[in-house]
């Protein structure tokens, strides 16, 4: 009997070309398609939810497929992840890529068209040191950040807006660049960096962006024009202009995509 | 005039084949002669203080070279990791390498032999769950460790011991075996993952081992003797006859090499 299958998936982006699946390219789309293929021995395809860039994580992408498989779905999420790991040759290795979850679904539900919104999560080291083992996984700032004037900026931007000032070009062209954002929350964590001799205090900051929907690149220039507020380069009270603007050319710089992860998927 | 210059050297080694230089493999050896010896127009050779393996981190190598070039020895670190980090060409990456310090010693000075001693540390994740973003960064332990146990076995290794049962076979050939280690300090840090649904309760586990000299794999294999004990797998009253054995079979596993860092070095 046919099941639809829904994988909540974590990868780590910085081993891949990004999640869709490319000729020649490593791809977390790929690699999953072909690891649950040889596992199901028939043609599996995954129609994910988010095509998330080359370097950008994730620690809820959601992806569905259709088979006729009898392993139980409660029991997946082992297999695959035995799998992913080198348990069946003997071995044992973490993989960039772990499978959280994986549960039945009405035959027509789809992982995309379903989902009424997603959360990404924007992670960012404050500090003057650099952290070469976080360079894949963070967005090093070393300017000191005005957290206030981040919060208020941010502020401005939560709501119902035409975004197209926050989109890049390059993305699936879209019927209309109008978003709701509902939450931005800014968390920050202080610490000392121990191995650092002159006592660099160190900050750790996480952007919280959930909405309905996200244009191409979206989250990175909310990012990074944040960003350019917290440090000074563009006046707090620009923020609602870059918005009326409509003109990408008007917000900040893109932050980098390895700072990027895709956290939640509403449904 | 010829200088002598010591180098304190940070590095992933997740994205090299150890330190010392090899023909056809990355190595940080290879890999920083050949940056130094194209900046200083020369060929530069490096001696290292310790020869990691593949996937072995350092937060403070050490390493030194003569040379006669006239860039002041306090701007050497700056531009160095400007280039690591492609500034030169425009760029701006967060490089695996970083030079930490740079400083001026004695002609006569040696990096290795002047050693007096070294800090390793060895660092844990003891969580139910595997957290696929630290692979290259942590050995997972998934079995719930015994602190105490572990800690009072660290105990009857410190001092001076003839280390033979946690030599590796394949080092390079010592005169002796007998070494002191100055102390084993095991440090915790609990945490709650938040991202897991079950509310799983983390723990990051720090090993710093400091000691004169240390045997091939001998922090590896003491880390993974200590988890055995910390499992119940070997008795903690084993650990003394582990020691008087002098022979490598009676100890534990070996643990990973991506959870070790050389931490420093002493003079």
């Amino acid at each position: 009997m046919e099941k639809n299958i829904l994988l909540t998936i974590e990868y780590d982006g910085s081993e891949f070309s990004g999640w869709q699946k490319q000729p020649d390219r490593p791809t977390v789309q790929g690699y999953l398609e072909k690891v649950l293929s040889d596992l199901l021995k028939r043609e599996i395809a995954l129609s994910g939810t988010s095509r998330t860039d080359a370097g950008v994580h994730a620690r809820g992408q959601k992806a569905s497929f259709r088979t006729d498989i009898n392993i139980p779905t409660e029991r997946l999420a082992l297999v695959i992840n035995n799998i992913l790991c080198g348990h069946e040759k003997g071995a044992f290795a973490l993989s960039p890529v772990k499978i959280v979850s994986a549960e039945e679904r009405p035959l027509d539900f789809h992982a995309r068209f379903d989902s009424k919104g997603k959360k990404y999560i924007y992670r960012i080291r404050n500090s003057k040191e650099t952290d070469i083992f976080m360079r894949n996984y963070m967005y090093h700032v070393a300017a000191p950040l005005d957290m206030d004037a981040m919060k208020t900026a941010a502020g401005y931007i939560v709501g119902t807006h035409d975004f197209k000032s926050f989109e890049a070009s390059g993305g699936t062209p879209r019927e209309t660049t109008v978003r709701t954002i509902f939450d931005i929350d800014i968390k920050e964590n202080i610490y000392r960096i121990d191995n650092v001799n002159d006592g660099d205090i160190g900050r750790d900051i996480e952007l919280h962006v959930s909405g309905d929907g996200f244009l191409y690149n979206m989250v990175r220039i909310i990012t990074g024009t944040l960003v350019d507020i917290g440090t000074g380069r563009i006046p707090l009270y620009d923020m609602k202009k870059i918005l009326e603007a409509k003109n990408r050319s008007k917000a900040g710089h893109t932050a980098p995509p390895y700072g990027l992860y895709l956290a939640e998927v509403y449904y």
